[in-house]
């Protein structure tokens, strides 16, 4: 448990109150634990001039953990933590990928001022999400109101995505926002300080709750469940990044996000003759090359929300964004295995790979899974055991401090908080191998379905989706052109070559431009066959159909392999609603002006 | 040239009439040929008391070949050979799968008598394709007149497909008839002697005609195209057996069969830095570990027709059956390609693995193409030099001496009578290559179609198609149940796990039987993951629909990365009619009795 970070002198009594905080004793500890691996840098790397008036407040303890649950319309928060101590020369940095606060010691001899401004809780800045109630954002610790300023955002009204909760998602997204200028223009729109009491509320909560640690996250996910934590990020800022930030990565857990002390952290592994092998964090960090692939990670219930309206099925109702795109880094899978004793004579019977998570139940069963032994040795296959994401340590709601990464397969085959490795002749046992993630006919219904006659979902069948325009959105007709945008990939590590777009329901076709980058930024070069593990964007700008009142918008991709996603939903419908990947359609009305 | 093969005594001049054949010296000839690796027996095997009074006639020397040509309509010869000497005790074994006749030295001292029976030719024997006609079958150079056979015939009237024609492809597949009762019964309906007359004319025509020693095809294929020979094999036939026999296994050829020598035959692996590999078959076979699997080859265009009525496609114009399933074995393309000096220098910079046939046209330009380098050299990649088909000698419709066999992969990759294997850091720049074998959007017409905006085409998707009942079939209501078959197959060795029957035109489904071997017979093991090679036939019994006056059937497979057929063919329609894989549908009428 978390005794090592203790030891760095953090307790939760000692870190409850904090107005007097010293800032180079905040900055000390923040090196400390910097150095256990647990503190991403890359915003703080990407950013010198804020980064130089910045403290980093961090904590990896379980105690020190604050948990925040987001309600599920996206609008108000249940709990909510400022816990951010601001004075002169003391501003708080980006950190929402930990969301994690650390207190200091309350006997410091160096003592901080508060700010002059009011003082609001994160309660009151979430009231703030409209024109009408006002836009409020927060910043750095900072409150601003923006309302005013929302008709001059050159990005328009996106803009509202990030009313009532943090900025800085947003503009890791939107590098633009990079500038001295930007920065100027918001503080004329400073009105407060957020405030900490939250925190408390929060840590009375906690014994009751098991997600009461569960990491911050942005108010602008679309919760599908709040315990455990699933979400998933409006499609047309998802569309817009060919790397997706963590923050608006869709989160998939089973179970509560377990807190896991780096320091101590061991991963087993396990199965074979000559026993097994324990590997600290640091051990994986330094006795193994590290290998980064840039991966699309998809739930299998990703789009589900089509079976269910067609008939009613089983699951997280997940609209078109259960899906990311990240740049994973770790040690590959194969080379532990090698280690921990693979060879010509574990080959003979091993055939599967289990892996286990830190995430537990009740009754202390762990989520767990595995895979084919060809997938997990195979020098192509690229299975990752990632300790970061995007260049950071993995942050919590993505499985710090290691998770699985294979490229290629389901998302639920991607352990996160990785804790136990095992070989083995047989798949695994667990309820998610036999029982769940896996597909049927449109004619099983719960009478007659039988989980022993369809294998695990592995590898994942061609997909894309319609990221812009949205469903129902309106079309001016004075515009001359339509552009339509969204993603495509496909499973297995088969490369999406062509997507088509019918404006017309389906009569005609036209061939959108693919992307493997963000736009106007260098492209990545193209992958090896059989190990294209990254989805591309695609975009096609068609002039608009002149007549039409009304149009439907299609989209369908085609992998190397050509396959193509099937015509309709109702065919592949499944009681789960699991790979739901037939045409993405959207409907859109043309108006005159 | 075929110099070995005449040396071996048999001269066409010699062999031109032959009455007065010596069995003993046709036997000990044959035995000489089946030293030269070229006569496969099968058959002779699987039939000891046939083979016992049989004689193998059989040559591979070019003079030697026949052509035999069909008509379109499967119902006419243009070319016929006969060519059978028969007398008492000597009886003309199953040959069919080299078409090729041998006569002896008409010098020979010792003779043998002519049969009594009338001689007929070939032109007679397929005139007789029905009931009103009568029945005709030929059986080791006997003709039968079964018509009053054929409402005794246990399997009904299957028969049909043989009328006209040789029984031997038939019984190959339908082994029940190996008994001797069978051929009693068949004893009982002999008529005449098969004439060799036609075989003159054959000869004089030679010269002018490139095709003209192309083997000999059995008159129940369907014919695409003549020239090059182009064929498939009735769908309710293919369909019933899990390994396809040679002499049904669909035919694409691109060009005219080339005459191979097996003694002079020379493999070339060239594009090392050591300088090229030269292999004799003989190499092949001795100095390799033969490797046998078990893999479905399907054209690129199979299912086109269905395009074809869509819209006008480019192409010959497919049905459901250019696709089959047989036993290959021969060396590993690995093997050979380590042998040739392929390491860890060659793979910095080698990307493909050209192959050329010893097919060539008019200017000299080889059959060619290529496949990666990570399918050519993997070890579970599988790809073969294959040298014999269902144990037998590769045909000479299939590759004779020796054929490339990719796995998983479109037929088109596997290159037939292969002369030239070149490591390259580039695809091949054959045409069929860079402008034949690619899939388009349904919008690409010939006028903007770019052949480098797509792939060429490697792994195929998953596909599958009903073998029966027939398009058109009628059904009498007093059944109580449907049986309704096919078969169902995925690129890239990717296993099909299901297949779905409609018997309502996709209201509702069922899930059908699978099957990896002849039913009744023990089935294949199953395949390591990713490398399900073949397909499975599949079967769905079901109650017929009460009230049903017509059904539309339809199927659709999903394999083991949940990739599905798409529902209709206009959303993959493209000019050249490549990858034809929606659902197949097929209409039939039931009535009462």
């Amino acid at each position: 448990m978390p005794s090592d970070l203790h030891s760095v002198g953090l307790s939760r009594r000692q870190a409850d109150y904090g107005a007097d905080i010293s800032a180079m004793l905040l900055l000390r500890r923040c090196h400390s634990l910097t150095r256990l691996g647990h503190v991403g840098t890359q915003r703080y790397r990407a950013a010198p001039s804020l980064a130089s008036r910045a403290v980093r407040l961090c904590s990896s303890s379980r105690d020190d953990q604050r948990s925040y649950q987001h309600a599920n319309n996206g609008a108000s928060w249940k709990h909510i933590v400022a816990g951010l101590l601001t004075g002169t020369g003391v501003v708080l940095t980006y950190g929402l990928h930990h969301h994690e606060v650390e207190r200091a010691d309350a006997g410091s001899s160096t003592t901080v001022e508060s700010s002059r401004l009011p003082v609001f809780s994160h309660d009151e800045v979430t009231k703030h999400r409209s024109l009408e109630d006002g836009v409020w954002v927060t910043f750095k610790g900072g409150v601003y109101d923006i309302t005013e300023f929302v008709a001059m955002h050159p990005g328009g009204n996106k803009i509202l995505l990030a009313a009532g909760g943090a900025l800085e998602p947003f503009w890791a997204l939107y590098a633009v926002h990079d500038q001295d200028h930007v920065l100027e223009i918001l503080s004329q729109y400073k009105v407060g300080e957020l405030s900490p009491e939250d925190l408390k509320k929060q840590e009375d909560a906690k014994s009751l709750d098991p997600y009461s640690s569960d990491p911050e996250r942005h108010p602008v996910l679309r919760v599908k469940c709040k315990k455990p934590f699933n979400a998933e990020p409006p499609p047309e800022i998802l569309g817009d990044s060919y790397i997706t930030p963590h923050v608006l990565f869709f989160k998939r857990n089973h179970l509560s996000v377990p807190q896991v002390d780096p320091a101590s952290y061991r991963l087993n592994v396990e199965g074979f003759p000559g026993g097994a092998l324990s590997l600290s964090l640091e051990d994986l960090k330094t006795r193994f090359p590290k290998h980064t692939i840039i991966a699309t990670m998809q739930c299998a219930g990703n789009r589900r929300s089509e079976m269910n309206k067609v008939k009613r099925v089983n699951g997280l109702n997940w609209g078109i964004t259960a899906i990311g795109n990240a740049k994973w880094s770790g040690v590959r899978l194969r080379d532990v295995l090698l280690a921990a004793g693979f060879g010509p004579e574990v080959a003979k019977w091993a055939r599967h790979v289990h892996f286990e998570g830190l995430d537990k139940d009740v009754t202390g069963t762990a989520y767990g899974t595995s895979i084919p032994i060809n997938k997990a040795i195979s020098e192509e296959g690229d299975v990752l055991l990632a300790y970061e994401m995007n260049g950071e340590d993995i942050p919590s709601d993505h499985g710090f401090p290691v998770r699985v990464v294979v490229p290629g397969v389901v998302g639920a085959r991607s352990v996160k908080w990785l804790g136990r490795i095992v070989i083995s002749a047989e798949e695994s046992s667990s309820h998610w191998q036999q029982h769940d993630y896996k597909g049927f006919s449109p004619g099983t219904d719960w009478k007659k379905v039988d989980p022993k006659s369809a294998p695990a979902i592995q590898e994942l069948p061609v997909q894309s989706a319609i990221t812009v325009p949205a469903d129902g959105a309106v079309i001016d007709r004075s515009n001359e052109t339509l552009t339509v945008k969204g993603y495509a990939w496909s499973g297995g590590g088969r490369e999406v070559v062509r997507v088509d777009v019918s404006l017309d329901g389906g009569k005609t076709w036209q061939v959108a431009q693919l992307r493997s980058g963000d736009e106007g930024q260098p492209t990545e070069p193209s992958p090896p066959p059989g190990r294209a593990w990254a989805w591309k964007l695609w975009e096609l700008t068609a002039p608009l159909p002149p007549e039409a009142e009304e149009l439907e918008i299609i989209c369908k991709a085609v992998d190397n392999s050509y396959n193509v996603q099937p015509d309709t939903i109702p065919p592949i419908w499944n009681l789960r609603g699991l790979l739901s990947n037939a045409w993405h359609r959207v409907k859109v009305k043309v108006t005159e002006d």
